[in-house]
């Protein structure tokens, strides 16, 4: 049984994702592909013989097309998702489900008035194996219930554009997603400290950045979000419990004995340290969507991330404490 | 395009091959499966729609296999992979290729008189992440020419019935392979050293072994084996060179602190620890075998594996050192 | 040359100090101890032949005193230490330098009207090897300028009668004393932010609590105190700077695999964890005080740790960011 | 109550124990220095205000000194040893105990006759917290009983004049005395395998080695001797159990991320990796002699290991196996 899949957006992300579905997820084909730029819509889709469309909404009307995988810019993000909706068909949404609260309530609300959920959005650490494991061991009551989460998220450097809300938007919504899955719990309020900002971080931006973020169950998470760190790509995580702490530690690789040191290697980017987790994050949800049963990151996570990350933006700009004020978990949600 | 498979033999290993050829290999077909047992390669076959026999030969004959994994017990293979050969379809071939020198010789001839490879022997430690990294770390020049290598291949137990001689034929086979492509040496000598048994290990098993092997260019390379060593599944290498040394050290996972220690996990068997160098060898195998180009490890690797584990076998015995003599290298082999 | 030291205050830190004068400071002669419960004075001092006082005052006064170490409780600092400085005596008093900012302005004021120091404050983990060697990588500039610092203080447990405020004034205060030396930076400001409490805390207490801390230049730093932890000492710094990070890690001893684990030791308390800096910080005072040079924490680093504590005590009460005014820094403190 | 010490041999190791003595070991005094090069004794001599000798013997005659350390040339200890026997005085004999195994005998048995022991012998890795923390965990019975032990000996580089048999006189007899002593068996075989010679050790140097111990309980011990490593000194050891492995792993140390790789550090040579060891050695000494109770490393300790690096030399040589034969223990090392 193969899911014949439409994939809408052809820049880096979209191409990653063709290939990994070509490459790695058995029960997948790429049908249709489509892109605002259809000459790189073209080239990408000649690759795997997949029919090209310049606008989204055509490839979800295609009749062939059985699910949909979004990674168009995020603006996008809203009015595609609905299309699927609409159409009945599994879709994918790349993070975020969309830029504002309120766009993403549009789509919750859509969604919610299904008998079941058609969308996932794609925040996928949690099909990391390393992330997994700790949640088990929290599960399993290794180290108690949960008091603390130190977080750290670690880029070698950002391209040019990238401002101080989007160290937020774009890089701590997978902490604050992480955080939510892992404790089970939901953000009510957020805190941005600005530290004294680096001076090779590009001109203005605010970066390092210490985000606090607080649960409903009291459980405080620091997280600090460093773009311009140099030095590679780091992301590491240490759950303090009542009992003990669980943390994700060194990089797996060969270690070297040379010049008076021993070292190890540190990631160069997201795409080498999260590349297996994207294997799996597709493999499962095409799984799910031939079984009918979507089961990753939901509209409702979607949605309670950009409501987190828009009030530590909002805290950035004051520099005051943000609350977060979430609408009841409608009943697709459990 | 898409490889249609035949696997024969569907004990723990086939299973395993057939289950990873489903869920991993995009471009690769179970079509038929074999077992003497033919009851077991029913329920096999039944779950990925393949054809069965009660004979791998049959199989082997089936117009619609267009290529071979052999998964049945050693002494098979010989026939087998001549089979293939006669055949004209690509082989992967379990460890080990034969379990004689003799036998494995005789595979190495018929292939040789072809234009070009067909078969494949199962030494997937090449295919792990850690060791390419180790291999590519060394040839990049990183640590200078090698000297020494130090193995360990520890189990934490091993079925009733494991002999001191399998641990050399089962277990040792991987430190020997990994060491000629590692370095792109042969072996020339091996001795074996008994140690203080184990009071945990099987009556009568030689439990643990240190065994040393020399190259043609000198470097010495220590293995320990153990198989009853209790704690896990515990693959370790360092590579000694002239300016420095490379390891492949802990396995990655969650670090806990907890009651007074720091601790991380060990994995629990070669099927935890090499999952993915399994998956990563047959996605390149079926690459390979649909571009006509088997890279893998050759019946050279096979033969040569075979001749230096029949010299420590016979140093485990007699308590001397052994030579191994190669035959020359056919030109298939380069 | 021996330096001939009166001790007063001879409970476990002040018996800590007088075994480890003995033992480990070849320059240092314990002559005189003194303790209001005089019956152990007595029992301390017959084991090193040392003259008894009742009264730390009557020790001070004592003509064959060379040098205090005052070792009694934290409201006794003020007077005792004023009293070294009259007699023009070197006094090392242990942390705090008195448990008040205006009690340790008062002695501040005394010592800075003198034309040398005489006061060195027990803040020992300057003589700790590893942040020794962590300032002198951050001094040489390896990891550019220092934005951030993360620091963990867990012990196991804490004695009937520890409050929510000794973790600031009786833990914390490390953290904020190497701060300040690490960076060479004053705190302007605190903020403590209480997590979920751990339900193996002493009733009522707040613990685990986060404190934050911002520098005069504008870093930020971070302190975890969680002083019911159960499973051992844990400290841990990660500073974080420019180009890279320099982070205190596990602790050295053997590493045991077993078990499916691999592990190794956490420290059981402060006196496994730093008994050596204790010694260094002894061996350089003995030396400082016989060539009359006090090089080790002043009393400005004294009355600056408890001005930032009293700040996160405010804070720790009232929910709010406190900040820190200190007064002009005395021309003896350079 | 102090010790008043002499030492004889103001080389670098005798300054070196002159420093220590003076800097870190309460009660010993060095009331007396000899060397043949009388000026280099007179400037080690007046540092610490010794009496100064040309002779050793006439250092020992000194009814001033209480006990001898003696860290002259090894050729030399034979007769100084057996001086300091005749004269009743407590002596500290810097490795070897003697040159040659005869030699050694000849010291065992002047001091056999005796009541109780007078003389200790510098192997000095038995006072490192993590060898002795190596042992406690193996006599815990942590880990079964001992089956392998893996060392490792690499030193960055060796001075010239170093030759090939010195690696196993000067640096291997360590791994030997730790063996005995860890195991607390006697050797009855040692193996000297060469391994290609590194093209950046002294011409003509067989530079590593690997050195195949026997225990006369069957434990297998292989020591890798690497004197021209480059990359710093290395020490590490595994001891493989029954249950599970022991290993002494990384120095601590601050951990640097950096430019893509995290890495600590290794220290450049013994001294600053045993720099500890060597104080409590002299600290434990000091003490036992004041006590009249010599514990460390005994003229027994100092024979067999002379024995076992005698049998290596032999094998070096050869090429060949050699067998260590003990005479009878006498009562004295019970």
């Amino acid at each position: 049984m193969t899911l014949d899949i439409g994939v809408v957006g052809t820049g880096m992300m979209g191409q990653d994702h063709v290939q990994r579905l070509a490459a790695s997820v058995p029960d997948a084909r790429v049908v249709a592909v489509s892109d605002v730029v259809v000459e790189q819509a073209k080239r990408v889709g000649e690759r795997v013989g997949a029919r090209v469309y310049g606008d989204g909404h055509d490839l979800i009307a295609d009749d062939g097309v059985q699910a949909v995988l979004v990674a168009s810019p995020g603006p996008t993000h809203e009015e595609l998702t609905l299309a699927c909706i609409a159409a009945g068909k599994p879709v994918l949404c790349e993070k975020p489900l969309a830029p504002t609260t309120d766009a993403c309530l549009r789509v919750l609300e859509a969604e919610a008035a299904l008998p079941r959920r058609l969308v996932q959005v794609g925040y996928m650490r949690r099909y990391d194996d390393g992330f997994r494991a700790l949640k088990q061991r929290l599960d399993e009551g290794l180290v108690g219930r949960a008091l603390l989460l130190h977080c750290r998220h670690r880029n070698a450097s950002v391209p040019a554009g990238f401002t101080s809300d989007m160290m937020i938007t774009d890089s701590v919504v997978h902490d604050i997603d992480v955080t939510r899955w892992l404790l089970g719990q939901e953000i009510v309020a957020a805190s941005v400290f600005k530290a004294r900002p680096s001076s090779l971080a590009p001109a203005g931006l605010q970066d390092p950045q210490m985000v606090l973020l607080e649960t409903d169950q009291g459980v405080l998470v620091d997280v600090e979000s460093f773009v311009s760190c140099q030095f590679g790509y780091d992301i590491r995580y240490e759950l303090v419990g009542e009992t003990g702490t669980i943390s994700l530690g060194e990089e797996p690789g060969p270690r070297i004995r040379q010049q008076g040191r021993h070292h190890g290697p540190i990631p160069a980017d997201w795409r080498e340290r999260f590349g297996s987790s994207y294997e799996r994050e597709l493999q499962e949800w095409v799984g799910g969507a031939l079984r009918g049963q979507i089961t990753g990151p939901s509209c409702w996570d979607g949605y309670a991330v950009t409501a987190v990350a828009e009030a530590a933006v909002e805290s950035l700009t004051t520099g005051r404490r943000a609350t977060v004020a979430l609408v009841d978990r409608p009943a697709l949600y459990g």
